[in-house]
């Protein structure tokens, strides 16, 4: 069997981190691991799988004889490395959203668009991690019934934030009397100019403002969702909120289907035959997705289905992924696995 | 200056409590209030305004003589006692949802239909808290613009649940470490089968599931807004989901309006323009509504205002509010305010 050398770059993160998880436990044919981060972190020693990883200093030369480059360190890392990494023949999959728009860089969710990755040149995007959940439930409503409209509103957990958002969210939970005027400096964002307290809260901006009033988290979704399903006739708009849970994210969504005389049963039925999905929809025994048990699972959860009482051809649901796995470790390891599937097949 | 007896059943509850607030605070013009409750609260001395009220126990006989009745004790105790109520000639305003679908009842947001008062047969119902702080705020743009289409995705705090779900949400919120294991007894409902934790979680679920997979609270936004606009004609389907926030519930809203043309800016002026909401809506310097600010407070606030990028008439919006205030308290208040009105200029 052919193995591979791997470089994750941004090993010190969450995502990172859970990227060489994966690896490990999906047992993906690596020959080496190489961990990469700032001068910063260099030398620091982690251990995972029973194995112990130094991490080095990313630079150009660290992509020499790689195969396989995971980049989750920021888009400005990206930016500078990622095409340092594919000059020297690694393959690049980008969690940031540098080059996620770019029409050269097929975005790609395993499991929805794998064609997408057929002619890359040497970079591959991994979506938003609301875009990634939302896309594999709907895929199979698009292949079946097709879609006309989709109106989600985000309920998002602070570990897409970083780690220094969660450590914020468990002190700020544990002072409840005083919820309205603890100290913040994470939210929305450590960037940002104004900070609030998520404990006990929620804060409907996620990611900076542009002119129309839209976030960039709500343009990744409405923009990403088109490109990944490759069809700009979609209309989709997006309300995102980040929620004092730490991991997890959920998605009210409301879906226009293409196809008269459709039941939820149907539109239920065609979600459950796709993969990664579990379906966990029982009113009668209060069986419906939740966050706080999506976290550390692979499967993006689906339930609340139910047909639009006053439009024949609307439904809804409620979406629930960890985020950071589906939403962006996982999915970035089974592109790797996507592509080496390919490698092998040609 | 005409004064009045008043009677506030279930006075020992949150809603209840926040009713006699307001009563003194608004400087509502009463002779006397009788606080009254379960034979078990009966006795009990509760401090408002400086003031010392003793719980009584409610009876038929205890509304002879009461003019304004407020009712907020659970459905089941305004079935019982209501009718006895308006027999012995007080006017009751309800807080529950026993009497608010039944044609006979007027369902009343005073900034929004007060004209459904006229004629009223001595009971008038209070909407559910969040179908107030929605309506409040698209009445405007019902009446400029007219509407086509409401979806909508709540984000509920856990004093709707009542006192134990908030001492719950705080006991959960101090263990963090084991937040998927925590100890449940309130949430979705005390009286669920199953209960989740609600610390660092989204609950979809807010009351019981009918057979077409909605909760009662989505059916009650869903059937009271068609009530409080006197349109059937409108398409409006809810998603409710429950969060640890103590007080403030918040709404994404994406509306469908019946003109062309209309900006962001046109769409905002409108809503500005009547009376209990406050925007609060620049992106530029980070200012939206959050539920964590809205608590204590009498308005509707209205945020996060734009344009749909793919449906010339879809406008998204985000909108939060006490829900013990302007969703119960508040308006139940501002009813009986507004029936005195009408009743001296009579």
């Amino acid at each position: 069997m052919q193995t591979y050398n791997i470089a994750i770059v941004g090993a010190t993160g969450a995502v990172g981190a859970k990227i060489l998880d994966k690896l490990i436990e999906r047992k993906f044919p690596f020959r080496s691991v190489k961990l990469l981060a700032s001068s910063r972190s260099a030398g620091t020693v982690i251990q995972a799988g029973g194995r112990l990883f130094t991490i080095e200093e990313a630079k150009p030369e660290s992509f020499t004889g790689v195969d396989y480059a995971f980049f989750s360190a920021g888009g400005s890392i990206s930016e500078e490395l990622a095409p340092e990494a594919v000059r020297r023949g690694a393959v690049v999959i980008d969690n940031t959203s540098a080059f996620r728009m770019d029409a050269e860089v097929p975005l790609v969710v395993p499991e929805v668009n794998p064609e997408a990755l057929n002619g890359h040149k040497g970079l591959i995007a991994n979506p938003n991690c609301s875009t990634i959940q939302m896309v594999v439930a709907l895929k199979p409503i698009k292949e079946v019934f097709g879609i006309k409209k989709i109106i989600v509103s985000t309920y998002q957990a602070v570990s897409g934030a970083g780690a220094d958002a969660i450590l914020e969210l468990k002190s700020q939970s544990g002072q409840f009397d005083s919820r309205s005027t603890n100290q913040a400096s994470q939210l929305p964002s450590a960037s940002a100019e104004r900070h609030y307290p998520i404990a006990f809260n929620a804060i409907p901006q996620i990611d900076v403002f542009d002119d129309m009033g839209y976030t960039k988290e709500e343009w990744k979704m409405m923009n990403e969702t088109k490109k990944i399903f490759n069809d700009k006739s979609i209309a989709v708009s997006a309300t995102c909120v980040r929620l004092p849970v730490v991991t997890g994210h959920s998605e009210s969504v409301y879906v226009e289907i293409d196809k008269d005389g459709i039941s939820a049963e149907q539109f239920s039925r065609a979600i459950s035959s796709s993969p990664g999905i579990v379906i966990q929809d029982d009113p009668a025994t209060q069986t419906y997705p939740m966050p706080l048990f999506a976290e550390n699972r692979d499967e993006v959860f689906v339930g609340r289905i139910r047909k639009d009482p006053d439009h024949p051809r609307g439904f809804h649901l409620w979406i629930v992924a960890d985020n950071l796995l589906k939403g962006a470790a996982l999915n970035s390891v089974q592109i790797a696995e996507e592509l080496i599937k390919n490698h092998e097949e040609h």
